[in-house]
């Protein structure tokens, strides 16, 4: 099986998961074939679109006999070339990939999860029927982000992937940030805008954000790691005050999923992080996503776009599918060659031994000495504080607690997560701590 | 003649033009040849580099009998088979593209001047020998702008492209935006940094940031337009007290290239523009380059990184060298035919019928009646006024004159045009108008 099936003149197509992504890309297939013939020089056919849900009412018309809900037909039909899967999740988008693969088809998903969970399998299988997966619309949605990574930039040796990959946290972020929302008004929002899922917790705990930080980071410095190795941190347990004490020492607060090759090795986590002002990250607002990846030649380059919504991830998904249909996928797939256990990994580092700056926001009793306590346990750990704020209680009734705000020189994340457990016991300390990173 | 060539496991490249881009792509191949290598699957040898001067010390060393005045001896060595063209400008730089061509060599240039001069016939030549040109360094360099445009985004129908492509320019226009730099001392700072060339005629009038756009446009639009055509104004009549007025109005002042998708046909120009300050163009400091594209499909993404630059140009151009070794190039240059006179181009508005919003500096005599004068042109012509600022004298001693700044609605280009003629002829017009583009 080679390349030699694109040379037919036309190229029939198949879709899996018929929802709002899939009405996207049918609507783009249906209403604008004449683009994709004119990208391609060959006729595209929609053939069929699979889904266990065909009755409910979607924002297109089809022709008939497209709709149906029996995939094996689909695998087994020799004519169709690529499948499309939009289903989301593990499975049956797991089985539904690998019976494509098997029946020598080409894929193109959108799906996040899968990769970051199955990439080994998936690839694997891929590589043994000689076929390609193409999944840019995994990552940042309509960015071109991978194809950056996996063709332009190669002559680069990357140093940093910085990212704000999960458009829901961004959009609650920064609708916190305007200082007249709560975290749960900024949920109810998102959710009635279409940004965050019925049950967002994926989303908001950073799990979506670091299995697409697990992507970029197999592209970008080769890491095969699972993504549940990952540190990660959501964005739950960050209040307005928050913003206010960011905005206070110049950042902003940022969901950001980081990749960062240091002497130890690679730094893969995902925080809630002040960002600087002026770094381009800082200003990126709503459901928007951005990456910044920084090479030893190119220095700095960032990309901004929309990391979901319909039309820019079916953006993506027929982005690949001409790519697959050109070759240019069968090309890049087979030099990269992702996804290989085989392959040695670079060394990731053990969060223990990250180093980074901190903000520790401490609700505290309000009695001479906590300060003293609080530096004592980060003195005794090595951890130098690089500015403090208190400010006068402004609710007058209760002036037995006060905030503190802490933010430290660049420690070593095992310190830190021990002086936390240690500070935490402090008689003082009431409730949580707070932890923020801080970037520059 | 085709891709097979690229089946060897060595890959013989030569280089034409030894000034900084061509040495940071020598270090790169001789200091990095593993990461090509990697890359490609083959080993990349850069058997020859070709300047008028090789006496001059560069920061590298080079294997003997590498550096050579005979370019004709290259062309026709049957064993390179990409020639890598750095020397800029027209001749010979376009003479040594078609050698190369006419020899069976892939081409790779930085050069957008010959682009945007000689696409119709370099590509022609390409075409007939079943070769390829790459030339993604010659738009805003390290930005892998123009893969995207040929490669993630071909599902889209494009709206628009508004692009900071001039690294000098936008250098100068920062550092008067600080507020301490006159335009005369920020071109020689640029100069002392090496941005901008001993004659920075070519980045301060608009002519490279035009050649550029027509390159965008050929790409984003299938636009063939001499780039002689495309209105063009630069940034020398720009004054400190234009980036307070703009300030004053919520606004930056940036050199656009914008190409731009209207009922009439597209829009082309490149002209300095008070640039809202929330659109992230507007944040582009320094030599930064930025691109951002509207698609139907993807709605708005954003590049930005380094346009200029040892480093950053010789990224882009191995990111070439790659995608032409693997054949990636090949089959994005016979997929896109660009620059086929043959083509039917897109349909370019007329200058005269360019809708937009403008904001005009005047220097008038402070006396009663002038504002009715001038209002009174506009309105003849249909033009109407969307704000003014008239601010008392700083300079007491000179109550003579005054500045005054309007700017309008949308009004048609060549409405505006004829009111400049007309207003500049009032009496007490003192000098020129300074008109700059306004954009949301």
């Amino acid at each position: 099986m080679g390349l030699e099936i694109y040379f037919m003149e036309k190229v029939k197509v198949a879709l899996f998961g018929f929802g709002t992504i899939g009405t996207g890309v049918a609507k783009i297939l249906f209403n604008h074939a004449d683009r994709i013939t004119q990208a391609t020089g060959r006729t595209v056919e929609l053939v069929k679109i699979c889904d266990k849900d065909i009755t409910t009412r979607r924002d297109i018309e089809l022709p008939s006999g497209v709709l149906c809900t029996d995939a094996e037909s689909v695998f087994s039909d020799p004519e169709i070339k690529i499948g499309i899967e939009l289903i989301g999740g593990l499975e049956p988008a797991r089985t539904f990939v690998l019976r494509l693969l098997e029946n020598g088809k080409d894929v193109v998903t959108a799906n996040k999860a899968l990769i970051a969970q199955h990439g080994n399998e998936l690839f694997a299988t891929a590589r043994k029927f000689g076929r390609t997966i193409a999944f840019e619309a995994a990552v940042c949605g309509g960015i071109p982000i991978l194809s950056a990574l996996s063709t332009a930039l190669q002559a680069n040796t990357l140093q940093s992937i910085n990212a704000i990959v999960n458009g829901t946290s961004n959009y609650i972020l920064s609708q916190m940030e305007s200082g007249k929302t709560s975290y749960r008004d900024a949920v109810l929002q998102a959710q009635k805008l279409g940004y965050a899922e019925a049950n967002p917790a994926m989303d908001v705990d950073g799990t979506d954000a670091v299995q697409k930080l697990t992507i970029l980071a197999q592209l970008g410095f080769g890491a095969n790691v699972s993504w549940q190795s990952v540190p990660r941190l959501g964005i739950e347990s960050i209040e307005s005050i928050d913003f206010r004490y960011a905005k206070e020492l110049g950042y902003r607060i940022k969901l950001l999923a980081v990749a960062e090759c240091s002497s130890g090795g690679l730094e893969l986590h995902v925080s809630p992080t002040l960002v600087k002002g002026d770094n381009p990250l800082a200003r990126v607002r709503d459901a928007f996503n951005a990456v910044r990846i920084v090479g030893d030649s190119v220095g700095s380059v960032f990309f901004q776009g929309l990391g979901a919504g319909q039309l820019p991830t079916a953006s993506a998904v027929l982005g690949d599918v001409i790519d697959t249909i050109l070759g240019r996928t069968a090309i890049t797939f087979r030099t990269l060659n992702l996804w290989d256990s085989a392959k040695p990994s670079i060394a990731i580092k053990s969060p223990d031994e990250f180093f980074g700056k901190s903000y520790l926001r401490f609700s505290v009793q309000d009695q001479p000495g906590v300060m003293h306590e609080i530096s004592g346990v980060l003195g005794g750990l090595g951890i130098s504080i690089a500015s403090m704020i208190q400010h006068e209680p402004e609710n007058k009734t209760n002036t037995k607690s006060t905030v503190l705000i802490l933010t430290t020189h660049e420690a070593r994340e095992g310190d830190l997560l021990e002086a936390i457990i240690r500070l935490e016991q402090l008689p003082a300390l009431l409730g949580k701590i707070v932890r923020l990173r801080v970037q520059n």
